[in-house]
């Protein structure tokens, strides 16, 4: 195989499993389990930690055992470049909760927003390289299937030297993926950027996937800076009616195979997942994943449960993603109010992580994670006390809450407006009270 | 058994299956099914289509073989009384695509809002003669508990002389459930208005509840108007500590035999269910009612898959409305984003009727429906072609989905501003055209 052409790094990175002590023990405190569990966890490619070698920020636990974690898409795009606007949207993201966030740029100056973003993010930060790519051809006037591989590789080396936590790379599209999307025509075709890159690429060289044939070259960059790999689903589906299908699935075999490479190369990596998925069809596709990529963390984007919900995808998102995470899903992309519309608003921002983080707490609820059941009870217990300070405080979105029962609170009664004396808590605490009284001549009427 | 001392219906109505043909063939031209079909549902009582003798509005199908249909609650509070915001409501309700609207009005003259509401609305309407009936034992100074069944009784009926299309009637709590609640108690005790008024009925008279003792003078009243009855769950779960519990299952029993009378009775019945439910027990919360029901139309209060959604309760709800829908609920009752909060006002109306639709479309994708695949087919072909008018025409709601867009449309290209130039499905489009031109090529390098 020829050399790829780019200067790779002089010397590795630690495994992946050999994290520092400290960021272990931040995580098994967070998630409440042993560090030794975690450890075992990452070494087996359970679990990633992303984190680059330079980057300092918070240590967020994503697969086996934790949580289920929220990611919020920042970026700007050819329409829109302003840095200001996307350092806005970092800030609103990480107040509503996200766990980490990504730089999907593809205007502007796309280096210095990424380092900013990496400079002020305290949560992991995700990239894109391949839009940085496609960007820097286009402003040579050449095209993205014009670059060399060398070339990619050095866009790619260039995001992990920057402090980048993880980065997407389509590896898993292959040759026969354009025969077989001609043989087999999608209703929507294909619908990751990305994944439409590689194709491109392929089609117009005639040959494999730069990222495919030089993944040792890619894994030894990944290591040396102790960047966890995202195993990016070009070919998700764009549509219900495309949906786990041929061309899906085969690319998630190939992406299979790469989680093992990666992991025998002490490098972090997790699965991204669909798309556009119906309810019916969530279980085995998270079921399909976990089997073919061998219990590799899985990050879905969505899955959006309706095509028709435009305007509102942050509802049809967290429809999907709340089952995918019951269903074992580890990390779910938000979806904002603007998806399949236009580049989202710092409030579209907000709106869409407080849907994910729903999603993700109610899949955590399902699965009978103990401190999401607590977190549930302890805002129930205050409910049933009529304690709104505290019900406003524990509710995924105190600010919200609070503004709406504010707004409306009763001139009468500690009840809210919507049943106002008519509460059914306050009523059924009179009932109890006075049954305590008549509980005797009650037994003595059953009986 | 004593007579409840109430004046009954002179005489009776047709019975459940016996609709005027022009109503079935309606329903069943919406649904695509046979009359003969429809009619033997209702015959057997898996299908209700609420319509009041009286009431002129559009003929609804709910429960098996039917599309799954959504209902946004109405209705005043003590503290806000304004029968023009609620005819607001009716209006934004029924424009953003409810099948039906409940009047849960408890302040004002609630008489003169009800009438004014089933005179106006397009869609079925439903009540819940319990609130109006606590409402005027009030303004006499009397305690709910001091109403006799007879002015129980009277109120129903003058609903159902109303117009009313369907009544939700808490006849399925028993005497026992006092000493249940005693021994077991529950996070959050009872959150049905309706069951907290029940409760404190037989509390304080140490009597059976009166909608039990005389269900079959309920049922005569029904009949006469050909009023549905929505068979109530008093002891529904109001946090997911408290989901299926011994409380909310036997009073689900006991309605399963309530649906058994009024079938025998040639009145229609649905059965109301949960409320907060956890992700992993809604599909045993469907499949129980369906069998201990008889397979009666399920109509579903959310669920909410977790109790800290405040303020974005139309999310929770849709997550597990979906799933509902998807196991076989056949009816959604919205729930907004003030929910828990506060009254709703027109914006949270029209959000919460939005977030059902989507949660029952999605429910109907996933179960194979064929007209919910073909629209989902249809916005895709058109989000395949880039055929912006046809996609935000076709989506759940045309009007925000516009404004979002526009706001936000591209100078630049015909995509949209999220990438631009790197538009997924047009670059899919150039390769697919490239690689058609290449193809010969193509193939003769893979052999």
């Amino acid at each position: 195989m020829k050399k790829p052409g780019c200067r790779l790094p002089r010397r590795t990175g630690p495994p992946a499993d050999r994290m520092p002590d400290r960021l272990l023990a931040a995580v098994a405190r967070d998630e409440q389990v042993a560090v030794s569990r975690l450890r075992q966890g990452l070494k087996q490619g359970l679990i990633v930690i992303p984190m680059n070698l330079r980057h300092r920020c918070r240590a967020v636990g994503i697969g086996k055992g934790m949580r289920t974690k929220v990611n919020a898409n920042l970026g700007t795009s050819p329409d829109r470049t302003s840095l200001k606007l996307e350092l806005a949207k970092l800030k609103a993201a990480c107040a509503a909760g996200a766990d980490t966030v990504m730089d999907l740029s593809t205007g502007g100056d796309i280096p210095a927003i990424r380092r900013a973003i990496v400079a002020e993010s305290p949560v992991p930060v995700g990239t894109v390289p391949l839009y940085e790519a496609s960007y820097r051809a286009r402003r040579l006037g050449k095209s993205f299937a014009e670059l060399t591989p060398g070339e990619l590789l050095a866009v790619i080396d260039e995001h992990c030297r920057d402090g980048v936590d993880f980065i997407t790379v389509h590896c898993g599209i292959r040759r026969p993926a354009l025969s077989l999307l001609k043989r087999r025509p999608r209703l929507t075709g294909v619908v990751s950027r990305g994944g439409s890159m590689i194709l491109e690429w392929m089609s117009l060289n005639g040959q494999e996937n730069p990222l495919y044939q030089y993944y040792d070259e890619l894994l030894a960059i990944a290591r040396a800076h102790r960047v966890c790999l995202s195993l990016g689903d070009g070919l998700r589906p764009g549509s219900i009616a495309d949906a786990t299908d041929e061309a899906q699935v085969s690319e998630l075999v190939v992406i299979g195979e790469l989680v093992e490479r990666a992991r025998a190369a002490g490098v972090m990596a997790m699965v991204e997942g669909p798309g556009h998925v119906p309810l019916n069809q969530i279980q085995a596709n998270v079921a399909l994943e976990k089997v073919v990529c061998h219990d590799a963390p899985f990050y879905v984007l969505g899955p959006l449960v309706t095509d028709i919900g435009c305007g509102h995808d942050h509802i049809t998102s967290a429809i999907g993603g709340a089952l995918a995470s019951y269903y074992g899903a580890d990390f779910l992309c938000y979806v904002t109010p603007s998806e399949h519309l236009g580049l989202p608003d710092v409030d579209d921002v907000r709106t869409g992580v407080i849907a994910a983080k729903l999603a993700a707490h109610a899949g955590d609820v399902a699965r009978g994670d103990p401190r999401a059941l607590a977190r549930d009870r302890a805002l129930s217990e205050a409910r049933a006390r009529l304690d709104w300070p505290r019900m406003l405080k524990l509710s995924v979105d105190p600010q919200r809450a609070e503004k709406v029962f504010r707004a409306r609170a009763s001139a009468t009664t500690d009840a809210c407006t919507m049943c106002g004396e008519f509460c059914a808590m306050k009523k059924f605490r009179e009932v109890v009270k006075t049954g305590n009284r008549s509980a005797k001549t009650e037994n003595q009427q059953e009986e």
